[in-house]
């Protein structure tokens, strides 16, 4: 291992093994490690062009940068007796360009800012990935709502059966609300594609630099301007992390309902092998993992992001080392969240629905009986409190006929349904199920002609979201790519 | 207390004190109890609108509602034996206004969209006196750090001395921190404020309602479109609670140097007796409590959004009781931040900054070493981090002057500072407290300059946040008052 | 309100109404307000007994204290102007006895020991209370699962049929995991039971107090020795939320289950109308609210775990106020534990099992297919990974009969069970459903005679934690009894 | 990679890499790779033991085990195309001893006993190494108390100097903290010390096994008995998590302090340098950052455990594919704990006290007007709280002195201190530091006397638990290696 040059003046004594890696960020500074390098470099091209660096010490370290950033950075520099890759890094460069070009890096700023401008970078990629996800999984529910507008099905609250409903208006609630969760994704990510760098320790520095120029360079929507908020604040990662808990919330409800849909108890669906295992001892199973391990992501991540929210708790200002153990739990949410989500898309393409089944069952349990109140209060003017309490009456006798309907009418009004001119088949009419969905004929609502409107919408929703992601792609990628063209030109 | 006209037809049996208790929603329903009055004028004026009841039936039930909205809803309404607040207003107008009128207020509607509507409306008043209270809170720091653009203070990291700053700038960093928790509840607002009703139990309804309609009544910004995800979604509770969380653990920070700073550890402020207490036991002592409980109701917020989030977690479409748990996290979390943050700008106006011991101790611990060793590289050429070990050297021999500097100078270059041309003068200038940040004059740094222009543009970002929560309170007002006087001439 | 005698020495400024009701604990007072005056009435006993307050000043602050353990406290010592009810009450007793005996009590104390006594006591009740509802609950377990020892159900993993198994041995897994949780409580009691008095502020007190004549009067087990951790030690209160919080989470799996097998897509049960809601616009709705509640309990004595978690995370010693926000959570989850154990019972009892459904669902989904694996394993002397690959691919054909099998031993194997001896018949014994149950007659297995061995120990366990809950219980309640009739007799 | 023997028979389909990754346990799996050979012997003896394996079969698989048990497991069983490392032993195995043989391992068993059974190894294992560190913790502050017993130093509550008090007592306050957190991991470890061998997939078996065999042979204390609850309850896991989470919030205040008082603010330590790091920018740094990422590991622990209550909560039986995600929480927090109370205990030891400095400050900020109040009562008779408002009211005069005290006692009570007797000198008596300390002799007080009792108590508590924690060590580790020989001569 290189030196430490970091630590070499203000501190002596050798650490064992265990303090070592418990002090250093080695495993959580691979995530970001590509960043740093950018970083680097966009610091030393505003050195230059501030004249704080010579062109000859710049074009030294500038060569050393570009060459790891081709290559990749050595395992040499992981290792854990320095605090950080940064330390690494530097390291390095001084042991390859010597102290005399290498040691003139860090002029002007500071691990602070550097780690915070790496942790951003990298996350707004993340970010991009996940709302590229999330764009995926609302096309796949749109796509199979189309297929889906007049699959007739059992709507639940409670577990129980609620009223009938169609699958494509099952199908785009989860769309509506995934749609949310890339608002608030979008949101974030404009808190988080901000440039921390030149505030250095937290009071920004001596020398002349340019706060501007390395955000423009690195692709940044602007800079975080206060220096000391620019290295003190986590909340643009809490904020990603509350976004994909509830993100992931949600996606634990559709799981459960995989889940429950795909037992023998419902039957609805199947998924296909690839996303199932079976049992070590009993042959016949046939298991919805994929579902329930995403499922379980819900408590990971919360749990990363309660960690995340103690971990800055009541820490006093600026930087406190403490920040480092919130990294890992930031990288392994954000991995969790994307995986979780790009694979429910594929899980979703493959499922199988019993239609028949379905559709069946979504006649049963008296699931149409509001229909009927609704009936009796249009057809003979009742109380709908009233109609209610009728067709409760007759559901609790056993069956919904003209019998238990008249018995429960008499008691709760002295008067007969037949004798208001109800018949059988009045009752049977109003109890079909698609009767029931063709009449919730609301914006919003179950009915196909309402289904149909609402898959346009979200059509030119994705569409507008896909848009906004791409430029936002392009315009962060275009970025690097003019710095890097720039450094090299410089560096010849 | 009046029957129970939702139960009555449907199911028996007599409850248990306790089990109506554990059902029952009464404790939480007195936050939403005038919100479900306006809700119900609302979808009153809806069905009288689509000639889905009489003008008459209208017209009793609606003076029953003017006349509550008026006096309040009276005790009777909160029996627990009531399910929740809904029904034991239903049971109320059906009571006074008779079954064959008030038994028709129910339809085309559940339960479940009206205490979603309640909720909604409920939070939206909470945001805005939320955003309120954060933007009296940036006030406050902005007029704070106005006073003390030249105030030297020791700026920290890792709680110890790193380098002088100002105490604008330090203000600025909290400014520039709740700027951004304002944004993220303001944008949450725009997902609060939709409207769910005509939603139904969730497959909407076979009455001919309009959904725009009381959505415009209630000054809602639109609906939520998918009538299924408007019932079964609390993302947008579950956001807000994130959102408080992450204010939260930023407000628990500052109190964390309020407690420290006011400790005689530092001796650098004193807070008004008011927001402090003495002890049952000692009499000298004059405690932070106000800054300690508030501290502490981050792990209050933090705890609501977790129950918040495992309440929904798994929960399969579309309405669950489970649902109902949420609400007292939801309100406590809103009430205990809103006072929080009120308190905070309150007791932060009463702050008197010992500004001498501040200055005093800025200068302390070789706070301006940086400054010193950024003197040699720009005076003398040596590479940053060469310069950085001969001044953490010569602090590890316990003090900075020409002997350890030279020493260090000699054991990592070989060749002495006092060679290189420095003097003890040279040094003592380099260290200066002032100094060091008047140097900092860059974008969001601390010398005064910088820190003026971040007083003005805070100042304009202020003034353009306060504009935004006036126009939606006043949209908000406006509605409901429009409400009301269309409901009272309807009525007479 | 009487004076604030506490404040007004040291402190002046008088306090909005809303800073009164955030810095004041009042609220959550009132669970501890009973315990309060015992706390006073022994402290008062010691100082008497140790000679520091004379016989007369000790005998009217005692009649007041009778006073009001008899009628107990007024409202006015609950004024929020106070910021607790410790200054509350002495404040009465200022006021009623005097200053110049009133002001005596606090001599030796402090607030600090006294509402950590205060809790303990108050939580040493609740523990009691909830190792009584456990207590209900296995016995509700043990008596259930009696009747169902030979009632076959499937039993599940994954949520898809597995392996058929016994109603009794299903409730019994919960029986045995809940008695976890009272070993648990029972082991948290011990470390609550224990008295801080005699600690004061943090530092003990320079009086000559005895700190174990207190603990003996108020039925503690004994003090905790350093009065620092004392008064500044919350890992009791920690303890016991983390134990309920296991707890709800292994009732939360029972509910889900209730909710599930109560639904139609199961059918196995129907519970007590009691314990369900209907619909206020789906007239046929019967929904297991009580479940669900309580499923969602979880999600909120996990919050209150959090909060109290993150409430006294990286506080320093000793006391600080943030404690006292702490409260508030621990009593909710206390409270809410309690109940939702209470009725668990309640609901569990009232339970309709649909036993020939379950019966004829236990055989369904090829539950048996490791039974088979099995029987040609013994029979053939097939390995049992070659058995268990057999018949899964025979299942994955669709089917199990002799073709299936045959074509799936002859490709696996090369050679047909046929020509092994295998018949239909045989096939069809291996895959009965009470072969299956009947030959897993091991220590803790499903088979009747397995179930009935635990069935007998469990209730032997039962009985003795019984005991240990009633010796507990008098004890408490001894040891208050005898203070009483102590301090009445001092105070004639 | 070997084939799939699991899943060949019944699933079909090729997996992604995402997917492989998603599923695949094998990252968490090597944390318990060594204890499933033990398993695996442990089952096999038991097979052959009950005659259910030929003596033939069990001397091919038992070489093999042993080879791996000696060996360790080749990295190809590692490969994430298998479900878990069960799979990838199972295949490991047929592969190498052929599946005639190697086929009939997993006969009367399944992974979910399997797994519950390693888990439950290693986590009794990490359970004696975190009993272990905190005995060396506990030692330490013993250690440290002793040389302390009457250093002075000042005592907080809130932060602000409250009364003088010893550091030994200050020390000992954790100590016995620490205690209470030993008893309650003690206490988990006899309910994680449990065998679920022979619980199958959830049922038992068909098979004749012994489920008591293995349990001796691994050193179990017993069975699970309940094989539905041995398969599917994870409150064992819960139940450590929840103790370690209540130690972490311990050592997150001990930590706290450690940063509080070496920094300059205090200035009353200094830690050793190895356990610091300086800046990459201002080379005077010397920050205390092993006890600020201690701190920090509060919050990751508690993450762990809210993460594996979400993972568990409302989750149905028996075993479900969730409870694999709960696993890498259990590690993480496991190993975090432990390392951070080794390292506690090395950083306590290196730390030196600035003995004077604290002396001076404990007597700083009228810390001994308590003292002085006492005295008030004790020599003239006032009522405590007379005497308190006195004192308080001199102190907001601004010191203490005959002046003061005379008019805050004329204004409350009509009469000097003066006209009682009181003079300067016998003030000043009352104010001293070591008199206020001196007085303080209580059981758990701070006095020098008091404290060596306790210390004295804590060395023998500190003796009785090594002893435990070492025979409970020998335990485990004789059966497993009586087992190991009985394997060998087996083989043979």
């Amino acid at each position: 291992m290189h030196e430490d040059v970091v630590r070499r003046g203000r501190l002596s004594g050798e650490r064992s093994k265990d303090l070592k890696s418990f002090l250093s960020s080695m495993d959580a500074d691979r995530t970001i490690v590509n960043e740093d390098i950018l970083v680097d470099i966009a610091h030393l091209l505003m050195l230059h062009r501030q004249e704080i660096i010579s062109h000859e010490h710049m074009r030294v370290i500038l060569k050393s940068l570009l060459l790891l950033q081709k290559n990749g950075v050595p395992d040499s520099a992981f290792d854990e007796g320095f605090e950080d890759i940064h330390a690494g890094i530097e390291a390095l460069l001084i042991s390859s360009a010597g102290e005399e070009s290498g040691g003139r890096l860090h002029m002007g700023r500071s691990r602070n800012d550097e780690v915070a401008a790496c942790i951003r970078l990298r996350l707004r990629d993340s970010l991009l990935g996940q709302m590229n996800a999330l764009l995926q999984l609302r096309k796949t529910l749109i796509d199979m709502a189309e297929k889906h507008c007049e699959t007739i099905m059992p709507g639940f609250t409670h577990l129980q059966y609620a009223q009938p409903t169609t699958l494509a208006h099952y199908l785009l609630a989860y769309e509506e609300a995934f749609s949310r969760d890339f608002e608030r994704l979008s949101e974030a990510y404009s808190r988080v594609n901000r440039s921390p760098l030149g505030a250095a320790a937290f009071a920004s520095t001596g020398y002349r630099i340019d706060r501007d120029y390395p955000a423009k360079l690195l692709g940044f929507d602007g800079i975080v301007t206060n220096t000391m908020d620019a290295v003190a604040s986590r909340d643009f990662a809490l904020e990603v992390l509350g976004d994909l808990t509830i993100l992931m919330a949600t996606v634990s409800r559709l799981c459960e309902e995989i889940v429950l849909w795909s037992s023998p108890l419902a039957g609805f669906i199947s998924i296909d092998e690839v996303f199932c295992s079976t049992s070590s001892i009993m042959p016949q199973k046939k298991n919805p993992d994929t579902a329930e391990i995403m499922r379980a992501k819900t408590g990971s991540v919360l749990g990363a992001f309660t960690s995340a929210v103690v971990i800055t708790k009541g820490i006093p200002m600026s930087y406190n080392r403490d920040f480092q153990e919130l990294n890992p739990h930031l990288w392994r949410a954000v991995k969790d969240s994307v995986i979780s989500i790009t694979l429910l898309s594929e899980m979703l393409r493959t499922i199988r629905f019993d239609t028949k089944k379905m559709k069946g069952e979504a006649g049963r349990g008296f699931s149409t009986a509001t229909d009927l109140a609704d009936f009796l209060v249009l057809e003979y003017g009742l109380p709908f409190r009233t109609a209610h309490s009728i067709v409760g009456r007759a559901v609790r006798k056993g069956t919904i006929d003209m019998k238990s309907l008249d018995e429960a009418a008499a008691e709760l009004t002295k008067q007969t349904l037949t004798a208001r001119g109800l018949t059988d088949e009045k009752v049977k009419k109003a109890l079909s199920a698609e009767g029931s969905v063709g009449a919730r004929d609301h914006p919003g609502g179950p009915a196909a002609p309402a289904v149909h409107v609402v898959i346009r919408h979200a059509g030119k929703k994705f569409e507008h979201d896909r848009k906004l992601v791409e430029s936002r792609n392009h315009a962060a990628r275009d970025a690097i790519r003019s710095m890097l063209d720039e450094a090299r030109r410089l560096a010849e």
